[in-house]
C-alpha cells in the first residue's frame, strides 16, 4: 500500500514514517505544502533508518501529489491546519482513499493542557464534515507520544484508539497500526465517540508534567 | 484512618470498601441515606471478605454520621446525587476531612457513552464549589471498572488519576489508593485538569463495548 503523511515533516509524521518504513513493506509518501521540504524530510528519514540498520521506501511530494497517489492519507498537521489541508487535497481523494486524522485541539494554561475541540465536537468530526462525502474518514494515532514514536530504539508497548463510521476503512487502519511493532489498535466505535478519544491527548501530556520520571507518556487499556 | 464511603452501598463503594478492608488496617465506614441499608451492606461486605479468607473493619452509618467520623470521605454516589450529598454532609466536614469524588457525568446514545460534565466543567469542580471552603477536595478513582474492583480475586494492574488543589490531601489520597494491591496513583494536576481525567470513564466503557473479549476495562499510563 501507499501511505501518505500529509504534513509529514512534523513530529507525528516523522514517527509514523519511520515506523511504517522500518516495520512494513508499504511505500511511505511524505507530503508537505513545499515539495522540496518533503523531499528533504524523506531523505533525512532514510538516513535515520540507515543509522538503525533498517531501510524502507520513503519519498517526498507536495501534499496534493502524495494524496493523489495514496491508499491511506494521514493528516499529520496541527489541528488548526486540518481543515485547510483537507480542502487542499479534496480533489485528489475518492472512495478508495482512506483519510486518517490524528490531530487534537488543545489549549494550555498554567495548570496544564485542556481539550479544546472545534465546534463539530472533535477534529475527527470536522474532517468527516470537510472531506468529500465518499471518502472514508478514520480517527487514529491521537495519543502516541511523538518523541517516542520517532525514537526507533524505543519499545512502544502502547495502544491507539480507532474511530470511524466505515468498518472496512477502520479495519484497514487498525491493521496498519498493528503492523507497527509494539502498537495495538483498539476500536472505540464510530466518529461520534471521537471526543473521548481525542481528549486523552492533553491528559497524557499533563501526566508527564506532574509525575517525576514520566516522559513521552502513552496509554494501555486492559 | 477512618475512610467513609458515602453512598457506599453502590458498586464503586463496594469495591473500594472490600479492597481497603482487605488490603489495609483502616476502618471502613459505609454511609447511606438509610443507616439500616448501610449496616446491611457492611455485613454483606464482611461476609464477602470471609469468603475470601480475609477480614477487616467495616461498619454502616447514615451518611452524615459516616462523614462526621471520617478522615477521608468518598462521594461514592451517582453524579446527579453528588451535589445533594455534599449539602447533606457539609455540616460534618472541616479542614481535617478530605472529600474525594470519583463520579463522572455521562450520557448514552446508540453509539456509546459520552462525557457530559456539569456546568462547572467537571464533577470534581462542582464538589469543590459546593463543599465548605476549608474542606480539601480531591478527584480520584474515576476510571476503575467497578465490577473488577469488587471481584477480590481479580488482579487490578491499573492506574487511577488524582487531581486536587491541596498537595497534602492529594498525597494522602494517592497513598490510600496505592495501599490497594495492584493500583497505582498518578498525579494529573489541579482540579482544573479534572475534565480530561473524568472523560476517560466513558472511553473505557466504549472500549469494552467495541472490542471482543474486553470487559471491565481499566487504563495504564507508561
Amino acid at each position: 500500500m501507499r501511505l501518505a503523511l500529509l504534513g509529514g515533516t512534523g513530529d507525528i509524521g516523522e514517527g509514523l514514517a519511520l515506523r511504517w518504513a522500518r516495520d512494513t513493506d508499504h511505500e511511505v509518501l511524505i507530503g508537505s505544502r513545499d515539495p522540496e521540504k518533503a523531499r528533504e524530510a524523506a531523505d533525512a528519514y532514510l538516513e535515520t533508518l540507515a543509522d538503525h540498520d533498517a531501510d524502507g521506501t520513503i519519498k517526498g511530494f507536495a501534499n496534493e501529489m502524495a494524496a493523489d497517489r495514496a491508499d491511506v492519507a494521514v493528516l499529520a498537521v496541527p489541528p488548526y491546519h486540518v481543515g485547510d489541508t483537507v480542502d487542499a487535497v479534496a480533489g485528489k481523494l475518492d472512495a478508495d482513499t482512506i483519510l486518517v486524522t490524528p490531530a487534537v485541539g488543545m489549549k494550555g494554561d498554567e495548570d496544564g493542557l485542556h481539550y479544546h475541540p472545534p465546534g463539530t465536537g472533535s477534529v475527527t468530526a470536522l474532517v468527516a464534515e470537510r472531506a468529500p462525502e465518499a471518502v472514508p474518514v478514520v480517527g487514529a494515532f491521537h495519543n502516541l507520544a511523538a518523541g517516542k514514536l520517532a525514537t526507533l530504539q524505543a519499545d512502544l508497548g502502547v495502544d491507539t484508539l480507532v474511530v470511524g463510521d466505515d468498518p472496512d476503512a477502520k479495519a484497514t487502519v487498525s491493521r496498519l497500526a498493528e503492523e507497527i511493532e509494539g502498537l495495538r489498535a483498539l476500536d472505540a466505535g464510530p466518529i461520534a465517540n471521537a471526543t473521548e478519544v481525542e481528549s486523552v491527548t492533553p491528559l497524557v501530556i499533563n501526566i508527564a508534567r506532574y509525575n517525576d520520571e514520566m516522559h513521552d507518556v502513552g496509554v494501555r487499556f486492559d
